[in-house]
């Protein structure tokens, strides 16, 4: 069993989601939330707003590792560079707690919950939900993603524990 | 009389100078430093070693602001994310000491120690070395952009300050 806190990184709106669970089967959902700021508010101010609910809600949720989405250049250009600066805060926040940090591109993600990396916002909201049987999908959707990062880190996490552990049993 | 502390983010190097000066003045270089980490170094391992050189650098030199020259996503594209993740953790580093934080384009700062936005590197660093009364150009060229970065936080704090004293005295 692991407890993850995965992240998806974004100034206006940081999507941050607890699950616990073990490779191959459903996960439990702990918490999830999003951090929030404006976008008229100084960048600096922002950064820190993000670095300090980060580190509470690692305080608070004691996971064993952190999975964050990384973040491209063809994205949105105009916010970008807002998102990638938030990507290194996030980051950041898992490294200064001592935790090991993994990052995982969409299309990672996206495979890992629906079995195809080109899937739509929907299948994946759709699919947290059923894997961690919620009663509705959480809300907003960038909860939704923060949650199936964490899932993504569970079940490849799995697959490299089996495949170390074949490696340990003399596959090499 | 103030001193900034300016930094040229970079995850591979990252170059920080701190200026002590007043507008339009000839102004004093107090310290430079590049810091470094290895490409083949983890992500995390790279923006936390970056955030605690940051913070030391900050407690040493006591600045009354940081300056962050702003990264576009027209730069390299394999690095630029690299690049967006350091000024990141760059901008919270003088947000986590209290100080305000500043961020200029490239051609800002360029404009404001050569008198051209357009200017090379060459002209940067000769226009530092005369600025700053130095013996020798600063080595290597990140600490130049740096200390660069903070001349041109000096200079323009100037400006605003002088408006707004004019605005005060009632040319509103």
């Amino acid at each position: 069993m692991v407890r993850v806190l995965g992240i998806d990184p974004g100034l206006t709106r940081c999507g941050v989601g607890v699950v616990e669970g073990v490779p191959g089967r459903l996960g439990k959902l702990i918490a999830y939330h999003v951090v929030r700021s404006e976008p008229d508010e100084d960048i600096s101010q922002r950064l820190l707003n993000l670095d300090r609910s980060l580190a509470e809600l690692v305080a608070l949720h004691q996971p064993e590792s952190v999975a964050v989405e990384r973040v491209f250049s063809q994205h949105n250009a105009r916010t970008v560079m807002g998102t990638a600066q938030a990507s290194g805060v996030a980051i950041l926040a898992g490294a200064r707690a001592g935790l090991p940090v993994q990052t995982y591109t969409p299309s990672e993600v996206k495979a890992a919950v629906t079995g195809s990396g080109a899937a739509d916002k929907k299948q994946v909201t759709a699919m947290v939900t059923r894997l961690l049987r919620l009663d509705a999908p959480p809300k907003p959707a960038d909860a939704a993603d923060a949650i199936a990062i964490a899932i993504c880190h569970i079940w490849r996490g799995g697959t490299r524990a089996k495949l170390e552990a074949a490696v340990r049993r003399g596959y090499r």
